[in-house]
């Protein structure tokens, strides 16, 4: 896993460098624009999925929505899909219902588009577009470096069908931000230090971070069985703030922007009822932090924050003494339907 | 909240009785038949659209999903919503982003429907088409009585809008589906007495009983503290499978129908790794079961599976010996943006 994360900077650039070839293959999915996109996918690779539909709905101006697999694949579900585009993502491109949806998401009109690491997969074949990873093989069960090429894949997809909030030159510098951040793994061992023997950990997001506040408490589960949970601030005060007490840890998710206000107001509530608190990303408070030092916009800064969910769930495990790369029992590929 | 759950079967008859009057009133969204459908929401209402998600893909045979507000209330976003349809949901009317969201939604092409228990509220006013719930003043933190009202309100805007798998005289059985759940509830204790000083406790389902999962999660953090968290069941085998250990209980909320193997299955590794199994709703093994006596289709029971997990978090509370009306520091209504 930590081999796999070193990879990121290299991945990411690789990928970048492809950008032209993916606008090309895009291109045709411009016109006319798309009523509507939507998006499957399962794990960690759903998690980048609430990603990207945050940046294809700002980009394209379009409703953007994760699709229910089990309407397709349990209960017969054939939506008119026609004018509308269809993501499927998928790291193996082999888990069947991913493959089973898409090839039914075309089937009902959809142009589809896979996002995948293996362009030789079932996946690939059965979609229109295949904006292929290239990360090389992912060996340790977490996902790290996938998850990454994954967010971006979603950035230059973004990019292709619509009009970004941001420029080819700030997505140009995601891998050296990612870089800074692998280099700075330092503070993260103060916040794993914080989560041992909690009860849950409650990832906190917003907007652009809401996926990384997903991503990393998934990640913390696979790596130590810790129970974890990612929240979007306005849901998390909505009822689960019930839980924060002394053996609940409050881990913000917070970049720079709109949002950041609600991150630390779900912070402080949190505090208030005796959470521990630990902030991932930019700061939030007087407590231990990792800190977030970038310079791309914040869209693209949901990347390194995902990193420091990786460093995190890293830590933890080796402060626990549980190696991360072979959770009991997890494999590669799940074989849901 | 006990005595608001007991009214659950008068207040859904009340609104059934007034089936008509919806229909008249949502036959104008039908024609032309909408592109897609949007959803808005959070708490225990979100988790009524979620079900409402399920119910309207099905019935009207085009996209459904559920808005992140953020997009709209952070960072400015404005889809094209022309063309579509979008729902949104607050019991009190009165949560600002749910009122702003719904506002901008109808700014920007969508016609618009809430589904409130107050017909005088904010969110009724900036709505076209208003399906008021006249469940009555709901004083208990925890919602129960307008969860499950607006859920048969999805039921209604779905046979208006669509067409659905259900008659409505499978509707008109729903009412007393729920009493006679009501009416047994002692099985629910056996299940309660397994839940107090886990560490987790993760509700299992899927399809139309993946909304249960999370409502029962949501109701069992408000009235106890503890730590719940509701999964998809294709969800949970992608890696929170590894939280399973024998301090976390492994809840199913299965229905009869095309999902029950996957639930079933689910629980069969939680249980291979240790966790220990109860059934909210129709049973899965040889454990502690609530089981869930029904005559309506699969779909609509997903409504006295709701009321078991209220069951659950009220005899949890009791067990614990905690007051479910009053969650420490909880408010009825989240001023959220």
């Amino acid at each position: 896993m930590r081999a796999e994360m070193a990879e990121q900077p290299a991945v990411l650039d690789r990928l970048l460098a492809r950008r032209a070839g993916v606008e090309r293959a895009l291109r045709p999915l411009r016109e006319p624009r798309p009523a509507g996109v939507v998006l499957v996918a399962r794990g960690s690779s759903d998690n980048a999925a609430v990603y990207g539909r945050y940046l294809l709905e700002q980009a394209l101006g379009v409703p953007v929505g994760l699709a229910a697999p089990s309407l397709y694949t349990r209960y017969g579900g054939r939506p008119d899909l026609r004018g509308h585009v269809a993501v499927a993502v998928s790291q193996s491109g082999r888990t069947p219902e991913i493959v089973d949806v898409s090839t039914a998401m075309r089937e009902l009109g959809a142009r589809t588009v896979a996002i995948t690491n293996d362009g030789g997969s079932p996946l690939a074949a059965a979609t229109d577009v295949v904006v292929e990873l290239a990360a090389g093989a992912e060996r340790a069960v977490p996902a790290t470096k996938t998850v990454t090429a994954t967010m971006l894949a979603f950035v230059l997809v973004a990019a292709a069908l619509g009009t970004p909030g941001w420029s080819a030159s700030d997505a140009a510098r995601i891998p050296e931000d990612v870089a800074r951040t692998l280099g700075a793994a330092d503070p993260v061992r103060a916040v794993a230090a914080a989560l041992p023997g909690k009860r849950s950990v409650a990832f906190l997001g917003r907007g652009f971070s809401y996926a990384a506040a997903l991503e990393s408490a998934l990640k913390l589960k696979e790596t130590t069985g810790l129970v974890a949970e990612g929240y979007s601030t306005a849901d998390f005060l909505h009822g689960p703030v019930r839980i924060a007490a002394g053996d609940v840890a409050a881990c913000s998710c917070c970049l720079a922007g709109p949002a950041a206000a609600d991150v630390a107001a779900a912070m402080r509530e949190a505090v208030d009822r005796g959470a521990v608190p630990v902030d991932l990303g930019v700061r939030t408070g007087p407590w231990p932090g990792a800190g977030l030092d970038v310079t791309v916009p914040e869209p693209l800064a949901a990347l390194p924050l995902v990193v420091r969910g990786q460093q995190l769930a890293w830590a933890a495990a080796a402060a626990m003494g549980v190696d991360p790369d072979r959770p009991a029992g997890l494999s590669k590929v799940t074989e849901t339907h």
